[in-house]
């Protein structure tokens, strides 16, 4: 059994930014050696979100408009009452949650045709992001 | 520490289908010999979920009434433009989430007496559904 | 690669009720001895949920302000015709999930400083409530 952990990094829009990082997190299984077990996407901090989706522009429209069902922009939030802005956001990353889970089988992601791993920021400003792939199983 | 992976398929009818699914994932369990460790129960495809429910009828009715109203199925859905019709069933998905992970100790699934593991199908017609489950442990 | 497994207990509210149990996550991986692995905690019961936060007062009550959007408590709910007055707990308990799972790196967490562990107790009345939490990896 082996472990293996990678920091991947990048920037996002802010805004229900929503990116697909299905290829970053395969490259980081390829480089871990593992063929057959676990890896686990986590989203550092506490305004984004990790999921799968089919990543299309217009499935991509549609989460970004149910979004705003289930937390409206311009709802009341009494996180905006310290100087924020991003109260919207803290609710959105705790429904879609932060952490991802999917195995491995012959060095594959057994990933559906039509579904990606997605990150989606909710704040409300671009950022630069850090997501942790760990990477556990056995290189058979 | 060993791994054991086997894909369990079954039959749904859609439109929030919800079946129990416990009794299978504990039968991959048993298979593998794992006596403590971690169960991943992965849904293949962007259509679907898995999570935990009490699985009576009520509670089934009031999720899939609940599913109503976070993404109506009169609700307007950019990836119906394409000629589609299951725009809400791929943003119900992401929403429940795909994947789901549950320790194991002294071979049994440590769930709650009321607490079943369940497939949602929230696609838009009846479908033949495969679901990988992942057993990784040790076998004392 | 070792695993090791302790169940935290402690008192809820109930009423999403939000309780930082970062703490108590940490204190179980340390004793693990486990240096770089996986963490999972997992609510046993049907009406609870795991997920993080940023476990501030402002956020805190947006997120009980927003499980009333989702699921309003003068809803209608089908699994109270039984008697029960919880329908909505384990319609949220569905939603937000019962298992979290994140990285351990240098015996630590890898979670970012505003985002905490926490436990949300969607039920109706007080409760003693059973965490399970999973620590597998290794002991460098």
């Amino acid at each position: 059994m082996a472990i293996y952990q990678e920091t991947i990094t990048f920037s996002t829009e802010g805004d229900t930014d929503i990116l697909d990082i299905t290829g970053q997190v395969a490259d980081v299984v390829k480089k871990s050696g593992v063929t057959k077990g676990l890896a686990t996407v986590f989203a550092v901090g506490s305004t984004a979100g990790i999921t799968t989706i089919e990543h299309e522009p217009g499935v991509i429209r549609d989460l970004q408009a149910a979004a705003e069902r289930w937390a409206p922009v311009r709802g009341q939030y009494s996180h905006n009452l310290r100087g924020e802005n991003n109260g919207r956001s803290h609710i959105l990353s705790s429904l879609i949650g932060t952490s991802f889970s999917v195995p491995i089988n012959a060095g594959e992601l057994i990933l559906g045709t039509w579904q990606q791993i997605v990150f989606v920021d909710f704040d409300t400003r671009p950022r630069s992001r850090r997501v942790m792939v760990q990477v556990m199983g056995e290189k058979v």
